[in-house]
């Protein structure tokens, strides 16, 4: 039976990417050797990693004053490493809350300085995303999260200030086309549309770094990083090598305007499905809405579980919500094919005319 | 033209577990799925890292009182991850420097505490294992790094201690058997004798940890790891999975007991031919030898250039010393077949009639 991946993440990728993958676990390039069993200063892996990061810089048209590192960990490390390493003691980061992830960071900065929460939309269980609020100019940087994947809600313009921007951008890093040069620091975990859990995406504006007085430690120190050109310790070469593969994809698909196309166009079939559904009813502020992860819910509880076995049943995989949220979640990264949402609106539809 | 792969690290693996990997990513163990593309709280991860803790726990015969966890990054992350959860503000751990990888263990924990180097090596470039050294009462715990694969030592015998043991094995986990049980903790990099690259094994005894007072943050905090089941964010899940792998395969092959033999043919091969070669020199004392990477120099300097492309020409990879050392390094892990360090000791043979 064919499946639908509606993952959240680890998710869908590209069958290409996946299909270069196994074979380069096999024999890299013909050379004879596993991509498993290279060394990453061999001229092999430094051609990676080199074309990785330059594509980064391409598809993301970044202008010279950025570096791209890949590192080892998912954004939960970033968390950590970000106050590391741009904020010090008795200093102050505004946060925003607009969800679980956000929310987390905000606590791990807090071991590093101070936390200013600046917008919460806490107060409507993260169903929003807070707009037109302050932020105080003794800030030295303010944190939020592009994609809240949890809560289903995205952010769809920045807020415009000169205080740096640092942006999570794990759920929908490669979805769109954005100045991408407005933040100072962005981050992504690989394992959504970018590739496989075990790298991060580090996108950093060099005059932002080297302001700590506080001991960095080596291995989370995005300047040493920089000046071994990403390879200062042993990198995760396969998830770097996948991570290549996918950008290679996008850019052959048509780069992020495409990857932007294709996401309305998913994202509007199953908004629109949804909102003819009575079935169904979604919290999430309708301009707010994320294109990448829509949470709703069945109007009449006792027919979550019916219709997740359903779901089951016809090769739906990942529709349940996240844990602390509960209800349906739809994951439509750039990899998922619009024949998958299609077939879940069908279901749904179906599901509706029975139970309705 | 047949590879012969003398990496060290990340290195050669066994052949049956890289087609193993391969076919899992394009198809996790006929699900329909890759095993990039599964969520890492599905069954059917969990079952992968489940086995795989559980295997570690079984091949080093580890008691109760440990906990085995898989975490993101490198050696390089421990040596700050080490002191963040066992050394507080004021406290003094012993460090041995026996090698580049100690030393640089050593700098990363003095950021945290005070660091008491108890041995070292240094005064003869390493080329030996300290003995009979003190170990101060006061010290929190001592640190060794039980393979130097720079330098091509290796402890055979370990200090005998009320003080907890701290081990970097990241070049010779599972080489050899021993009682694991003497140390309090265990790290490893996965990218010699254990799979691929971005993922670390970590062993702990469970008594030593929630000793510290400044607060850890929670993506380095081994108990909220432990709590957590080794899941407390995405895992690196392909490089989790490609060491059950070679986890299966070691003790399917007869165990440690079984690496250590193969390890020993292949070690008294190598030395006994260098040996016997006088265009060869070897710096290293010869009880503290590693059997993992053998380093040694061309005794007439100028031969060394023509003696590695010779060793290019015929397939050999990874025969080239470590920067700062230079001169030869064969690296001899689990996966590399007797033939391979065979065929290197009759390039050796030939190269010193012609040339001898």
């Amino acid at each position: 039976m064919k499946k639908h991946n509606f993952n959240s993440g680890p998710s869908i990728l590209p069958q290409e990417v996946l299909a270069k993958a196994a074979r380069a676990v096999l024999d890299f390039n013909g050379i004879g050797l596993s991509i498993l069993e290279i060394g990453h200063r061999s001229s092999w892996f430094v051609d990676v990693i080199e074309e990785a990061r330059s594509l980064v810089k391409e598809l993301m048209q970044l202008s010279d004053e950025y570096e791209v590192l890949f590192l080892h960990g998912g954004a939960t490390t970033q968390f950590m490493q970000v106050p590391m390493n741009l904020l010090d003691d008795g200093e102050t980061a505004a946060y925003c809350d607009n969800g679980i992830w956000g929310s987390k960071a905000a606590k791990e900065a807090s071991l590093f300085g101070n936390v200013n929460v600046v917008a919460s939309s806490k107060d409507k269980d993260h169903t929003y995303i807070n707009k037109g609020f302050a932020i105080p100019a003794n800030s030295k940087y303010l944190h939020l999260t592009t994609n809240n994947t949890v809560e289903g809600t995205q952010w769809h313009r920045f807020p415009v200030t000169d205080i740096p921007l640092v942006a999570d951008m794990s759920s929908d890093i490669f979805s769109r086309p954005m100045n991408f040069n407005q933040f100072s620091l962005i981050y992504a975990g690989a394992q959504k549309n970018m590739g496989a859990a075990g790298v991060n995406l580090l996108v950093v504006k060099k005059t932002v770094l080297g302001k700590i007085k506080r001991p960095i430690p080596v291995i989370m120190d995005y300047k040493k990083h920089i000046d071994a050109n990403s390879l200062m310790n042993t990198p995760p070469v396969f998830a770097v090598y996948v991570a290549l593969l996918t950008l290679r994809w996008i850019k052959k698909e048509g780069g992020l305007k495409e990857m932007e196309r294709r996401s309305n166009e998913k994202a509007n079939l199953l908004y629109s499905t949804i909102d003819s559904l009575p079935i169904f009813t979604s919290h999430v502020v309708k301009e707010d809405r994320s294109n990448m992860n829509a949470v709703f819910f069945l109007t009449h509880p006792e027919q979550e579980a019916p219709f997740l076995e359903l779901c089951k049943q016809e090769g739906m995989i990942g529709v349940k919500g996240y844990r602390t949220v509960g209800g349906i979640r739809v994951s439509m990264y750039n990899a998922l094919p619009l024949e998958s949402v299609q077939a879940f609106c069908d279901l749904a539809k179906q599901f509706a005319a029975k139970r309705g």
